[in-house]
């Protein structure tokens, strides 16, 4: 049975941040949903794309190289693979994610935020 | 430079229906945007998953073999590859679509309503 799934709803099934859900799986990818507060660590994905889409509240992306870019509801940014970037929540987010399922939260650094066995919603 | 993009603004820069634009890459996948009024052809995807997120409009997602499904802004529903599939615009849509790159819009169908070489946002 093929059904939908309702971010809002979705987004209230938890509360933890910069804990990603898997909401389901297209092909390799996956689409996941995050919320965010704060800062998150500076990271780089060596072979993952990673596109966020931010349903509620205010995200800074930050880059080595170039000026952050500040992102609101209805807007998304695709980071390149390789591109050092650090997220942070200017107000709490709720962020949509769309990437390979080997995307690992934290990328090249491995630290006490680094979520493996991400939860799935429902 | 790595920039974003704001889904109302790109989804004004075009009015062709059924006709996807890309708006980015992830890896072997694309976002891309479409508009939708009406119904489409009965059509399957060989190999590709297809999510279908709603931004404006409602859409009904008929299926052979199963009640159809249906969607309103903040809604997706993930077609797995394989399952015949026809999307409804009940109220005219604007939807974001995850899916890979080979994906073609009629699928294992092809007619009037094909469209190759998607045009980009931007």
């Amino acid at each position: 049975m093929i059904d939908k799934t309702n971010l809002a709803e979705a987004f209230s099934s938890f509360d933890e941040t910069w804990s990603p859900r898997v909401a389901g799986d297209i092909n390799e990818m996956q689409i996941k949903l995050a919320k965010l507060e704060g800062e998150f660590v500076w990271h780089s994905h060596s072979h993952e794309d990673e596109l966020f889409l931010i349903i509620r509240g205010r995200l800074r992306m930050e880059f080595r190289d170039q000026q952050p870019v500040k992102l609101g509801p209805g807007e998304f940014i695709v980071v390149p693979s390789g591109v050092e970037h650090r997220p942070v929540a200017e107000i709490s987010c709720e962020v949509v994610l769309f990437e390979p399922k080997t995307t690992l939260n934290t990328g090249n650094i491995e630290n006490e935020r680094t979520v493996r066995d991400l939860e799935r919603i429902r």
